[in-house]
């Protein structure tokens, strides 16, 4: 099959892969998302070597249960042992030994065909489009915040970043939370928001520091995280959506002197976000960028790593 | 009025220190205590300058209400303005224009007097001791976590640390928890734990990563953060008790893959620690360790930085 392969340090691209040979459901992908992770990874951030992403939207090709077969379907990315105390509780995406696809141990969705077990697909709603069904894996990451955290429609409430990740939480969080300000770095992302109704803002001034009742960290970085802190109200919630990855320059100290709640957020359950898309009362349409052919994923990488540039496709 | 006085580097004592004259109640100090935030204070960790101490018993000198003359009683250390969002609701602690006792812009215990407004007094029970007494700050500290996190009895807790903080909240924690694992350093403070029923361990095993539903961090340090992180379940709380006052090695990637809760927690409200300590039902005598005259308070703290050291008192 037609697959690019990640070794760790390059990514090339193969005309024949071996296809999947798993005895789990496997999946033709009819396209595939680029995301920031897979930017990290390409980057060193993980160790990881293989096919990469996990953002897809695909056709079942090959399945035991016979009913699946043709149906287009998008899929949990964690796939959890089984065994452990974690998997038996339903908590697959915190198994000590998950595999999760494009992100370790299991090959990922920049190829023709992937695999997964059948319990981690779910069935498309045909009123669902391609380019808007490959956005319901971070979608459910923004949904994973209402699971965490009962939000209440009076907070002021921040978003720190305006990339793709961002923009997603803040479509989530709007469905309750109608005050909502976007900390962002980019001009025509910030501007993007407006529509929506969302405050945006470049730089923090003295009348926004320690005035909001959640905050959401969706940088992955120490200036984004310092940022959280001088926004946080004292006794608030912040929520880290992205990996910071770096070690240093992180003061801690006013979480304690402040009593702030930090909770680490990451994947989330598929299904409130294929509602949620199905239904129409999150719109993704306008963060569609553009799509490469799979021979064409440097293009689409280098596309993606743009500051400005919203959701690149690959398509197998 | 005898007193000794920091002057943000040197603590040198004064035989004719001016008394406080503020408006507020004047309380004579019975005893007071040294505590790891007047050690890292000394040691430049906060810039603050006057009188430090912030444990303290005394006698009622002066007040506008003449029931409470001659009166014993503890202080709440934070004294809000009264007029900000935060006092509004009753948050004086987080006020962010607050004084507090021998920490911040306020004259602290380690004196003959010291003021406090009326509000931040709590009468003590005739049956506890002033030594008990002193304990009344930090311990409402540590019941401070019951007020933040639902304890359940069936939780494994951990608490990183076994200083004289790390003391009182394992004996708070244990009225709700009874399976508690002590993870320290020093071998006669673990000892004293065993009498109450605590697990003590000086080094993580690999069966006890990942294995903890709470992880109170109780020393304020890199390492304890990092054992700490080692010790939560994915999806479990920690408490961070502590100010890590450094900034570096800090890693939160954790927190966000394994979606762990972190609350910051710090001062907290002294009815609980008073009615335990009537009561009978958390015990801190095991915890006192030795009383010096002010004028020697050099010694005193020499003594209060042993790392097998617990609870030294000051007398004026």
């Amino acid at each position: 099959m037609k697959a690019t392969c990640f070794d760790g340090k390059n990514m090339r691209y193969e005309e024949n892969y071996p296809e999947p040979n798993t005895g789990e459901v496997i999946v033709r992908v009819n396209l595939a998302g680029i995301c920031g992770t897979d930017l990290e990874i390409l980057d060193g951030y993980m160790t990881y070597d293989g096919i990469l992403g996990h953002e897809f939207v695909g056709t079942v090709e090959k399945a035991d249960n016979f009913d699946l077969i043709g149906k287009r379907v998008v899929g949990e990315i964690n796939a959890g042992c089984g065994a452990c105390e974690s998997c038996q509780k339903g908590m697959d995406r915190h198994c000590p030994n998950r595999t999760v696809l494009g992100i370790l141990k299991r090959d990922g969705a920049f190829a023709e065909f992937l695999s997964l077990p059948e319990k981690n697909l779910h069935v498309i709603p045909d009123n669902i489009t391609d380019e808007q069904a490959v956005f319901v894996e971070p979608l459910a990451a923004a949904f994973e915040i209402k699971e965490q955290v009962s939000l209440q429609p009076q907070w002021r409430v921040a978003v720190v970043g305006d990339g793709r990740l961002a923009q997603l939480i803040i479509r989530v969080l709007k469905l309750t939370c109608p005050n909502i300000t976007c900390f962002g770095k980019h001009k025509n992302k910030l501007e993007s928001l407006i529509n929506i109704g969302v405050k945006i803002k470049i730089g923090i001034e003295k009348s926004d520091e320690q005035s909001f009742d959640l905050v959401v960290e969706a940088t992955g970085s120490n200036s984004g995280f310092a940022d959280t802190m001088k926004l946080i109200k004292p006794r608030g919630t912040v929520i880290l959506k992205s990996t910071i990855a770096s070690r240093e320059n992180l003061d801690l100290t006013p979480t304690i002197i402040n009593e702030i709640t930090l909770i680490g957020s990451r994947c989330g359950l598929f299904k409130p976000a294929i509602d949620a898309l199905a239904t129409g009362v999150v719109s993704v349409d306008s963060m569609i960028d553009s799509t490469y052919p799979l021979e064409k994923f440097s293009e689409a990488i280098e596309h993606a790593k743009k500051p400005d540039t919203l959701k690149v496709f690959l398509k197998p």
